[in-house]
């Protein structure tokens, strides 16, 4: 790997020892995000202001230094990795956070844990809808630059459709703004939106105007189960086909839900079943009616189903869901854990694919996601030490990616590419598509400085061994 | 103007003389759009199928023609006028629309009618929400070419909003899909979002897969009088302040609402009034609910209110708001029309700078649009023969784009750069966000081919005159 000793040397007079990490902890700690496949950066640096974000920016284009910008490093792709070495920009720090309650939006700096925004904007009545799985570790401008989205995308949308205007810097180093507080804009192109999910690659995010949404006033749950899975698939699309716009509509195959009982040692239905947890929320008067119609549904479609409009008892209705990923460890030591999306009227050719995969390879493909959104999480499960299991889930993720792109779907609905989407970006997109995607990147970037060896250039996963560290989030994730 | 005879025969030989045509008839009704500012294209080329469009864009690109695509032209800016002659590509014969009910889509070709789209929707419970003013005449590739808005904005979005998948061909004349037809999708950079409000100068787009909603079963429509325009528009702040979310929030002031009375001959409201259109929607209980709280604030802010639940009643309540337009011209004969956005709270410091310019240049300067998302228009009436009303204007409008600037808002929020809004560019963006932006139009449009003139030229309208022509919307605007 090129090193950039003399480079990082004058970036550390410039910005001060503080802000210019060498040392090994502080590179050990910015070296992998939540794939833990760790590159060791040259030097982390924390910039003090955007100041110094610009001299180092400007200095890594000068010496050819590749950049990867990070906050909390719960990315599952590896785009916070810096696979090249080079210096990683460390912006966790960055946590200004006002919310204008009049105004209706949010302004925070990257750093900000997405969480803490929904509680600031809750104090006021408001709502921040877009919830990924990491909501309490993971940063705003993580968020931005994968456009993530969660449980609630099917009503409420995604990062993108929150996000009124970005302030930052160009991968050049000058100081830009994208939109502005206001609904319309259409005043030249649109780089904001473009900035959206390029994962860091296209621009440095510092700081962001975020619309919130006044607060639904109620919601009402139902847990509803079914014979197997392609009847509540089935199920779900007819739900959706019903012009009901569920909150949350999640789906749990069979075999997930029988890990959770398994894990948990609790009986969620008696017999074996296939899950659909369904909210539905807005004003107190509108609720009550959403959910007699959703009642109606699964009175003629679920074999069994609970429902709950207490908050408290609604947590009990979560606790399938909430421990069914890992739950799934019964079955095998590793996961892939892939976040496609197909529409909902290709939901059961996709389960006949990943059973198919099942039966070809031996490795089992537990489904539970977002069926609202057809973002379902398809796994390949598969113990790490087994060669024979190791090569079959390549073969695996593979096949699974070319089914969900064959069935008009997406390879990532959520996540990104990274590193470890990186093989598969040519099965989704043509040549041109990505001749076009590369000469915008070249366009931004000429200097290849954000993001290195990300996304375009296929990365194998499997050539690497992840580092044995807990994170944070490991422990709490259910 | 460069002459392209050598590629127009060429183009002519290949496409067959009916795809290609160059007599004045034919030239001319391609050569303006709504600002009926005309340049004569050199040929028009309406292609049968994308092989035809293929080949006029690796021709143009091979011998340098300028390309301007349209659809029927309802743009107000000059977007669409071939201002470097060259090609016009007309997209008004592609027409092919398709509603799939159960996965609660449209896939239409560029030539739809927006209202069309609408209208079929209807029929499976659906709604477009989308619906400039130009909606029963404006085609579906122009609302996506500028990521038109309209009146439901506030509550549901722009066109962006709704676009889940473009398929078109890059400039340089390859065939790309960016999207799919599913809510989550972040596979390499997001082109899509790109093209939409990039005026045609990034691509052409041939098909767009549009997501449709549950239409509002029902809605409660509110006329409020105030005493005077800055208590309307405090009014109207306030509203949003509260929470509601209303559908529909117009705000005209006093001289709009003047012009109309004497225009109708009606009488809207006894004493002199700026006025708010309010109109919520949803299902049929949450309505009455809603209404409730519109009528609580009415009742404690209006002068004076009339409502109703009625369609056809509300129809007469929209009267004063869909004549105001066009009674503007009882003041002067022509009017500069700008659909500015600001926060809402910015709208009484742009009220008071209208009113200042009005003083210093006798010019009125009627508001009356969008004020639940800002998007106020803004217009500046003068007699177009009296060179000191016309000098006057030029002065006007620069101040206003400069203060919408200052009040943290937008120079254009639905109607796009084109030729008008090209010399006030730089007063929105950064020498260095221009420089970006012009960077990735030449990254995919590397000979300039679409929209050549367009957007970053400054083009001095006030050097042109519209020619006279009456276009099928003219009539029935109002």
């Amino acid at each position: 790997m090129r090193k950039f000793t003399e480079a990082t040397a004058i970036l550390k007079k410039e910005l001060g020892d503080n802000a210019v990490r060498t040392d090994t902890e502080a590179c050990f700690a910015a070296s992998f995000d939540n794939t833990k496949l760790s590159f060791l950066p040259e030097a982390v640096i924390f910039p003090k202001d955007e100041s110094d974000l610009a001299s180092a920016l400007r200095l890594a284009n000068k010496n050819g230094v590749p950049v990867t910008v990070r906050g909390a490093g719960t990315g599952t792709t590896g785009a916070s990795a810096p696979v090249c070495g080079g210096w990683v920009i460390s912006l966790a720090h960055w946590t200004e956070l006002k919310i204008d309650a009049d105004a209706g939006i949010a302004i925070v700096q990257p750093g900000v844990i997405t969480q803490k925004i929904n509680d600031e904007a809750a104090k006021y009545g408001l709502f921040y809808p877009p919830d990924p799985a990491s909501v309490k570790h993971c940063t705003i401008g993580g968020n931005i630059a994968t456009n993530a989205g969660g449980l609630h995308a099917a009503k409420y949308g995604v990062t993108r459709d929150y996000v009124l205007a970005l302030e930052g810097f160009l991968p050049t180093g000058e100081k830009v703004r994208w939109g502005a507080p206001v609904k319309k804009y259409v005043s030249g192109y649109n780089l904001r939106d473009l900035w959206i999910g390029s994962e860091g690659m296209l621009g440095v995010i510092t700081r962001a105007t975020l619309r919130l949404i006044p607060k639904p006033e109620a919601k009402h749950t139902f847990l509803c189960a079914f014979s197997d899975d392609e009847t509540a698939l089935l199920a779900a699309q007819d739900l959706i086909k019903s012009r009901i716009v569920p909150s949350v509509c999640e789906f749990l195959d069979t075999l997930s839900v029988s890990c959770a009982q398994r894990y948990s040692e609790k009986c969620f239905f008696k017999k074996k079943s296939a899950v659909l947890l369904v909210e539905v929320d807005g004003d107190a008067l509108s609720v009550p009616a959403q959910a007699e119609r959703v009642r109606s549904w699964a009175s003629s479609r679920a074999t069994d189903f609970r429902e709950t409009a207490e908050a408290e008892e609604a947590e009990c209705l979560w606790e399938v869901r909430r421990i069914c990923s890992q739950s799934m460890f019964l079955i095998a030591d590793s996961k892939l854990n892939e976040d496609i999306a197909v529409p909902a009227q290709n939901f059961v050719p996709l389960l006949k694919t990943l059973r198919k995969i099942t039966e070809e390879t031996g490795l089992a493909t537990p489904v539970f996601g977002h069926a609202a959104d057809g973002n379902l999480h398809v796994h390949v499960m598969f113990n790490r030490n087994e060669t024979r299991e190791r090569e079959a889930a390549q073969t695996a993720i593979r096949r699974v990616m070319e089914s969900v792109v064959a069935l008009d779907g997406v390879i990532t609905g959520e996540h990104g590419i990274g590193l470890a989407k990186s093989p598969f970006l040519e099965i989704q997109h043509s040549s041109d598509e990505i001749f076009a995607m590369l000469a915008v990147k070249k366009a931004l970037d000429p200097n290849n400085i954000l993001g290195r060896g990300k996304m375009f250039s296929p990365f194998n996963v499997w050539d690497y061994v992840p580092v044995n560290v807990k994170l944070p989030w490991d422990k709490k994730k259910a």
